[in-house]
């Protein structure tokens, strides 16, 4: 029967101690955004396909999950919707469709799931969360810089202090390419491979330039350039300098490529005012996979993490793929299972998220009218507890072991005796005293007992 | 364009200020099902076909979102998973998969959407969140009035007085076709039938019993019972008897039909003595279209809308189809989405959900350094204040009027005066007022501005 229980491939349940540790992760991102004036947005999980095909390159295509058409169309094996793979090309969608709403400068935070038919490996999964953040509407660095600097709050507020945020630019990897005698045509082709270079190493990487139609001598420049120490460099505002003037050496007379140096220089400068400061770095090889970033892209990791707790970029060019009006964004997306995954391995969760159990367990007591033990926990609500009514007329001794398994601390006994004199017996499972007290104190004595804990 | 922005048919985007009221109905759900001691749980969207399918009866079937094989096998046209179509049979799914890890009576909170490829309609979408609440592994009448109660309890918090929790029993049910001559092989095919009595009237539904094979005498019989006046009775539990009696009547001696009747009875009076008294009903005409009941059913709607707000019922055989083993389980559905139109109708939500606009915009000031408007910024945030950085370079007058439109209501302005004299002037958009505080002192300032109002 076993596999039949399973949840899909790549898919997974979370239990209540699971969902309590996202929601603090969650709780925590959302605050955050919203200091930065970030407002939520939600947009449906099936978006038409034709708003996704085209939008993620040509990997990116493969790994959509595609709906089949219903009914009397089912049997052709069409397909009309797909599954959300992302939360930005969604975003550019609504911003197209609602921008006489939105104000001009529009800022959303956005925590859904996405879908991506990936082979599944460790913290990877084809169901999983992004917590994403864009400001739509200005082409000033001021976006990037806020954009990593709320990144850097959120990862702070979570209890991160040795993440890196890796900022390069699309206009600096042109004006490389291009320089290094890169055809225009096989940019996306060079950048897929030179995107590996953590995965399949420098020789791995070669070997897929040339497969990808890049010829010899391209490819050592490419390699050389992208085994330059910036790749590894640790993130110091003193550095910035000498890695700026090298991206201009790389760039020569370019101009697309030398717009891009200056907008990374400011980038880097302004984010030594905000609490990216000690995090922010210039990296030459960072690609970014998804096709349609424009300028600055960004990307954070911590040490013990192979890839990424997140990335973003500026795309200028995306939402006009939909409103046929150019619009400038910028975002940043955070990985919430890679975070998870982390903050496990380093017990980074504080007890205060709790067991889950409940405050008080109101036993059946045999024989005791059963609506004197619902009026009771009707009470206890109200007062602010948090109560769990044993459902069953076990013997008492079976109703108390179940309170000690769920971890509930409290448990409230109700016989004839104390129903005759008005009262209730509170059994303290944690100290194991048993106190009673009158019916109409009930509430206010159990939490006091809470508080005194 | 236009075509190409919208969301798919019967899915819908949700911008800040619908996710606001949406947050603030999850919330308040939230909260109540804690009291209750029930714990969050959620499940994948997708799941294996295999799981879905046979679950929801054969007009459920035809719903079920499919998606297509990947990779060599797409052109196949053959489909491995499905969208989620309730939270339920997952619910099951897991009870059975984690059975050992769970306690014994397992409460769980879940609220994530579930998609159907219903026609799209008012209220009534193809994407769609539950917010359901189910307790496991008790047979005991005290988990449906726990349920009823809590159900009862999360619709009074969000401000409903005037709903109604219809309470019904499959064996009841079961107990009046055998006893009116209904063959169990149509029983089914009646209750889909006699669930329509409120769209398609007496008629409509002698036709339909008709067309689904059953007599005219067994058909007469159940027309005569399902428009009883418990179908329409108001809530009262001076009635609760004499319809009791009713439908004892109904089943005569047939064994099924006697220990629901008395089922009822006892839930009716346990619900007595909660916040389910004066919202319970019984109502014998209440069938529920999912196949996997099999004690009672309730529903709850409210006058001013067609369809209800939520329903549920007991389904001990569903999670022994996953397990092998028989575990029995209640629950309730609450929609969304249903609540939604009707508090939106109604004017129900509370003004403290705000606009989302920021408190306090943070100027650039021309010449003078962007860098101090953004450790301005920082440290207003640390604060405890929502801050938007206007991140371009604009004359004064118009930050001021984004600052306007957008709703914010305090701006602060940095030019050369103030920067010599350490000094921040502060601009109220409500009352038009401007003041100067020293830099140290303006998260202060601000706080108390926003205090005052």
């Amino acid at each position: 029967m076993a596999e039949h229980t399973r949840p899909a491939r790549g898919m997974r349940d979370f239990l209540p101690d699971d969902v309590r540790r996202r929601e603090h992760v969650v709780g925590i991102i959302e605050r955050t955004y919203r200091r930065y004036g970030f407002e939520p947005l939600e947009t449906p999980a099936l978006e038409n396909i034709e708003t996704l095909t085209g939008k993620y390159g040509e990997e990116g295509n493969k790994l959509i999950f595609k709906v089949l058409r219903r009914g009397e169309h089912e049997a052709s094996g069409e397909t009309d919707l797909a599954l959300r793979y992302d939360l930005t090309v969604p975003l550019a969608r609504v911003v197209a469709e609602h921008r006489g709403k939105l104000p001009r400068f529009f800022k959303r935070y956005q925590i859904q799931p996405v879908w991506r038919a990936d082979r599944p490996s460790r913290g990877r999964f084809r169901e999983f969360y992004q917590c994403d953040v864009d400001a739509i509407g200005s082409t000033s660095p001021v976006v990037e810089t806020e954009v990593c600097s709320a990144v850097s709050d959120v990862l702070q507020e979570l209890g991160f202090r040795d993440f890196v945020i890796r900022i390069n630019h699309r206009g600096l990897l042109r004006g490389m390419l291009e320089t290094f005698g890169v055809p225009s045509a096989l940019h996306d082709q060079a950048l897929i491979a030179v995107d590996k270079l953590d995965k399949i190493g420098r020789e791995g990487v070669r070997a897929e330039l040339g497969a990808r139609g890049i010829g010899e001598a391209a490819a050592e420049r490419l390699l050389t350039a992208f085994d330059h120490p910036t790749a590894s460099a640790r993130p110091d505002p003193a550095s910035h300098e000498s890695m700026i003037t090298w991206a201009r050496e790389q760039v020569g007379d370019h101009p697309e490529g030398v717009a891009a140096v200056a907008n990374l220089a400011e980038i880097l400068r302004l984010c030594r005012s905000t609490s990216a400061a000690a995090h922010v770095t210039l990296d030459a090889s960072l690609a970014r996979g998804l096709s349609y970033y424009t300028g600055a892209i960004m990307e954070t990791a911590v040490p013990d993490l192979a890839g990424s707790l997140g990335g973003g970029g500026r795309y200028d060019g995306l939402i006009g793929m939909f409103s046929g009006e150019s619009i400038p964004a910028c975002g940043f997306s955070l990985g919430l299972e890679r975070i998870l995954v982390v903050m496990g391995e380093r017990g980074m969760f504080p007890a205060s998220i709790g067991t889950g159990a409940a405050d008080v367990l109101v036993t059946l007591f045999e024989g005791e009218p059963v609506e004197d033990a619902l009026r009771l926990a009707a009470d206890l609500r109200t007062g602010g507890l948090r109560v769990e009514v044993y459902p069953e007329g076990d013997k008492l001794g079976k109703q108390f072991k179940y309170a000690g398994a769920r971890g509930v601390r409290l448990v409230t006994v109700v016989g004839g005796d104390e129903r005759a004199s008005g009262q209730v017996t509170i059994k303290d499972m944690k100290s194991g005293q048993q106190s009673t007290v009158s019916r109409d104190g009930i509430a206010a004595a159990l939490l006091a007992l809470i508080a005194e804990s």
